[in-house]
């Protein structure tokens, strides 16, 4: 069953809600610069999606270890710790960006 | 003329163009939440974005610079010392983001 | 035994040969400012130490997913909750940063 | 006089100060680790120290900002944009640490 391998499915909805309002801010920014609005308030809005980006990462990856990162954990020491590489590794690259 | 104020407007139809690619992004990032793809390539994806968004953030920032700073430094040392705590302001929030 | 609890133990001499070599570049940085080095060149020299921060940070985070969380998870599913939900705040702070 | 070049020289003190505390947390990660505390607590204060790095950095840029990018402001503009480009670097070096 894909629906409990990646830990998520119950929250697609929320997680579609909270990237459709992500989507629709970053078309306000276009706007925001077709419109030639101030600069700075164009870069304060683009903080705030980066912001809302980022905790969707987050919540991602939490349920992640939550799901897959504990179900290797059960399967053996080594298949933990590739999960576990394998999630920093992604948050390096969050973090990074 | 408000369009040559802000320093941006002879690249809108690129930013307009940058934008439209990372609000597509957004709705991959929805799309593969829907279809359960892999949370690390999901995780993977909204680092690019971020990346994307830093990216349009650091060159209207420096528009901003060459245009609003360098006029306010012009017009008094007030001025620009106003301006670039503002601008100095903005980067803190987008660092922090 | 404490020592393993916390599974960063067997590296303490490399951490400690990594932060002291952070702590070097800390005192690097106020020297220049001291000799009044250009400022482009010190806020270079704070990214790298930044960088190496969360360098740092991250290998942390993964011997303690490996070790912590992966124990919880032996423990109980509301123990491994518990110790995600702590990382991943962990993890929201470092990305702040 | 170098000094009133790169603009930060009447505020040495105070950065020297800050960046002795900043040397002091760097040591007390140090520390932390080799007395086997909590990886949760080391974790959290590396953010600060990457926080305290930050914000010295945004000041230094301010003040950058203020001095030369002005100057050379008055300068030329191409001397400005020079200056505002490889300050949107240095920017650009930080948010990504």
């Amino acid at each position: 069953m894909t629906e409990t391998t990646h830990g998520y499915s119950s929250d697609i909805p929320a997680y579609t809600r909270r990237l459709n309002r992500i989507e629709g801010q970053v078309r306000g920014v276009s706007r925001m610069i077709q419109e030639d609005q101030y600069c700075i308030d164009v870069l304060t809005q683009i903080s705030a999606i980066n912001k809302a980006l980022h905790s969707v990462g987050l919540q991602l990856l939490e349920q992640h270890m939550h799901h897959c990162v504990a179900a290797a954990a059960h399967e053996s020491p080594e298949a933990a710790q590739a999960k576990i590489a394998e999630a920093t590794a992604a948050i390096g690259r969050l973090m990074k960006s």
